[in-house]
């Protein structure tokens, strides 16, 4: 089972120093600390444990550094700046496995991409060594990348000649789509096991800069210096410190403070419960400092993404996850207003920033989510997003008329998708004139508003609310889980592409593809064979 | 060998009627006459040869029935529009014949909505009984959908909760993203056997108008008149016919008039070679009439067209397309200007799309595509597209620096790609005052002018000329299939996203990836079991 939880004075894999505005994480992969016994994570080469310390990382720079404005990513190994993901690792996983690990890697690097987009910390890869696939991957991520030239470090996407299979962590859509390295220059270089080194590697917009081996460090001082000045992040902490969540967790429950999941697994169903904040909520800056990471969105947000994450890679076998709230409508109401009020500061911008990859991370989870909003239920505002990100709500329509949901302007703007819209301008494409009507109304939907409004799927009555509910749980719980994985994959991001959907759409539904075929891993494929006697043997057949 | 050639008058499968300005189209599927003799086309189910028809009639349409300005698609069968894909030939199709199908399919399901939106044809399915998946689907293709309310039809995507798979002609994208039904909606209906009749379907946007039988008929017959009113195309023909193409065919090569396509079997590489027109060309509408299909762009890029359906369903094993042109330079210009010149006019309009397509239809095809630029090539204006479309095109850098190529107007609008750019804005994404730069710049480019411009991969010299393409290819042809499939997927549409690349991409890509999984096409899975004793036994894992 994997927790999720990574904290500086645990990680095995890099080192987080700080120097006033720069932080500088160095990647120093303890190759005999890999997730499973069965492979060793030589030459800076990575599994989802490295990754999951670099995403523990990434955040607590956003919450508990404020005074970093820049972060240099670079290797603390001689010569080896990152060999990508460790090889024998994905060729011991399992289908699900591999994908579910380049999933949770785009997340992280899509996490760095939001840091310098939205919270201004910047990204600079200092690339002091030779840098493959994944490693070339996350320099990608970064806002730049300088290569130290040494006449033998290069930069290199080798997966495909070398192993069959894709660079699964964005690289062809962000070399292409990000760097706009020219496509036949892309095709060129993603088919050079020994990738491109030097002025080439500057000419061809694959790195920003290089530098000679006695200049490179101080290069990339003085520009981490300088990317720093721009940032709007404070001189100056105290940061909000990110303390370990220690759900109770037994065999069919994971409980947290706000959140809760409940497993049944002869159904292959759960039931995740998220619970409104009760009682005052701080309503300043300073209170909110003052409460820290027990601050209720932070706090039920961080528990959420949590929950996510174990139920991806710990419970394959639950497909369907019936997301219901609980508490005090108003509460959420109030909280999201404060937020709004506030969010100029930077603590609470990273709050709301949190708020949203938390929601990407439910879109981008391959479980079917419906909502049930029933009586006590808590569906406003920024808790609402989690029934319009569900692939249908269930609305109960109560003869007393007293079960309500609310919107708030968290639902507006604050909260988009990774298709750059919001959730209710994704539901009513056809009708934007929907989306200006609702932000006008400002009081809470009965069922029979909500669903003349279009906010939930359905709204049955007291009588037919068992039934039809447990009905539609149990069908969607016996349909085949490809099916329904492939579907919503399709169902859930209407409207534009952004970089975002591109790599969590088209890369990896190919890479996915790939994973399966004979040719990467069946006993002869390319991953198979790679570093063994002989060569790979392939069905030379094109699909 | 299928040769991708059909005649109203051999149609087995449809009825092509015309009545003024409105044609129809009436799908009665002969039930065996399939392609294969191991299923039964029953209930208007098809496989690649109804479509290859299809596609067909509509390149007709739109050329020898410059007339014709609204096409109804509708059912000869009894209260069955039509059942989609047939199951048993999906059954039995190994991988590549399925992903060649989806491929041929959409791209016909494309060829109607280009029709619609640049031929100013418009499409009116007349949906006159039930329509299941692949029938839904290609009523989803059409402008406006007519549904029979007779208690009984209905409009279903039964293909996930039926067969364990998507509907793999656009269905799931076409419903939120062209028709902006709701995702919860279309989630649900995605999931429901029995499909949605009746109002709920008017309601829920899955068809534009319902009509008792009694009115049905006339119903569409009036909205199909209204429709051609607002079309520019002429009022009566004469259209061009287009007589069948009659290459010569070998084993190892098929020779048309301007193209010709050599395999290399033990290579698993072919020379596809496009020869410029000679002589004096038409320049006038009369002219171009009067030369009819032998109008040399009409003529090359139908043969293209051809060449390049017969390489991906004929020849799986060549992997590797070494693309070069032969003639003289400035007539492919001169007949550029010509067909520019002439754009209104109905004909040129067709030709002109005709090139379009043809040119997506190489972006799509899934094998590798290297352009060699020598002396006596052709590759200007229009042809330099080949060059543009490739992966990497190869100039050589002659001492005597004769091998030029031109651009022409043609390379900066006419011939977009499905992202909506042309090639040439798509290969500089990073410089879009590139792309202005060349449109002014009027002479042809030598082998060191056009790689200083971008607009070629490498200029290898005399010397090295022969040694960098030999091993170039060599090493192409070596890499697994599936990797370059993916890799070319991902590279070569960059910037944004359509529709139609959301099609091509996205769901394609996922539909790949189900159309390998046991869960589908297992022993057990759902494509196996259907109509079988017993149900799917499906692997829970969800991915």
């Amino acid at each position: 089972m994997i927790a999720f939880d990574a904290h500086p004075g645990g990680y095995k894999h890099w080192k987080l120093s700080f120097d006033g505005p720069v932080a500088t994480l160095s990647m120093d992969v303890d190759e005999n600390a890999g997730l499973q016994p069965d492979y060793k994570l030589k030459l800076n080469s990575y599994d989802l444990g490295v990754d999951i310390e670099l995403a523990d990382a990434i955040q607590r720079i956003r919450f508990e550094h404020p005074e970093v404005h820049t972060v240099v990513i670079t290797s603390m190994k001689e010569r080896i700046f990152c060999a990508g993901a460790n090889i024998m690792m994905l060729r011991g996983a399992s289908h699900g496995s591999k994908v579910n690990f380049c999933k949770f890697t785009n997340e992280t690097r899509m996490a760095i991409e939001d840091a310098s987009a939205q919270s201004q910390i910047k990204f600079l890869a200092a690339v002091n060594g030779t840098c493959a696939g994944g490693g070339y991957e996350l320099a990608l991520a970064c806002d730049e990348i300088i290569l130290v030239d040494d006449g033998n470090s290069s930069v290199a996407l080798p997966e495909a000649p070398l192993l069959g299979v894709l660079p699964g962590t964005g690289g062809l859509t962000r070399v292409v789509d990000k760097r706009h390295v020219r496509r036949d220059r892309a095709d060129f270089f993603s088919t050079l096991v020994e990738g491109i080194k030097g002025k080439r590697a500057v000419e061809w917009g694959l790195v920003d800069r290089i530098y000679p081996t006695s200049q490179f460090r101080e290069a990339v001082r003085a520009r981490a210096a300088e990317l720093a000045t721009a940032s709007d992040r404070p001189a100056a902490g105290p940061g909000v410190t990110l303390n370990p969540l220690n759900p109770t967790v037994t065999d069919s429950a994971i409980t947290y403070s706000a959140v809760s999941l409940t497993l049944n697994r002869p159904k292959r169903t759960a039931d995740l419960t998220v619970h409104a904040p009760a009682g005052p909520q701080p309503t300043s800056v300073d209170a909110i400092l003052g409460a820290g990471d027990q601050f209720w969105p932070l706090r039920a947000f961080r528990e959420l993404d949590n929950a996510l994450l174990r139920l991806r890679t710990n419970e394959p076998e639950i497909g369907t996850v019936v997301i219901r709230t609980e508490g005090d409508l108003n509460t959420v109401l109030a909280v999201d207003q404060t937020l709004l009020d506030l969010r100029s500061h930077w603590l609470v911008r990273e709050i709301l920033l949190l708020m949203k990859r938390t929601l990407k991370r439910l879109d981008l989870t391959s479980r079917t989510f419906f909502a049930l909003i029933e009586e006590g239920s808590a569906f406003g505002g920024s808790l609402f997003e989690l029934a319009l990100a569900a692939d249908r709500s269930y609305m109960l329509h109560d003869d007393a008329e007293e079960n309500v949901v609310a919107l708030s302007e968290m639902n507006f703007g604050p909260l988009p998708m990774s298709n750059g819209l919001t959730r209710l301008e994704t539901r009513f494409l056809a009708r934007p004139d929907a989306v200006r009507d609702l932000r006008a109304q400002k009081h809470p939907l009965n069922a029979g508003e909500a669903e003349a409004a279009g906010l939930v799927t359905f709204a049955p009555d007291e009588i037919d609310w068992e039934d039809e509910v447990r009905m539609a749980v149990e069908a969607r719980a016996a349909f085949s889980p490809d099916a329904m994985t492939g579907l919503e994959a399709n169902l859930r991001f209407a409207g534009p592409e952004t970089m975002e959907t591109k790599i969590f759409g088209r890369l990896t539904a190919w890479q996915n593809w790939i994973f399966q075929r004979p040719n990467a891993v069946g006993a002869k494929g390319a991953l198979q064979a790679y570093g063994q006697q002989g060569r790979p043997e392939f069905d030379w057949k094109r699909t």
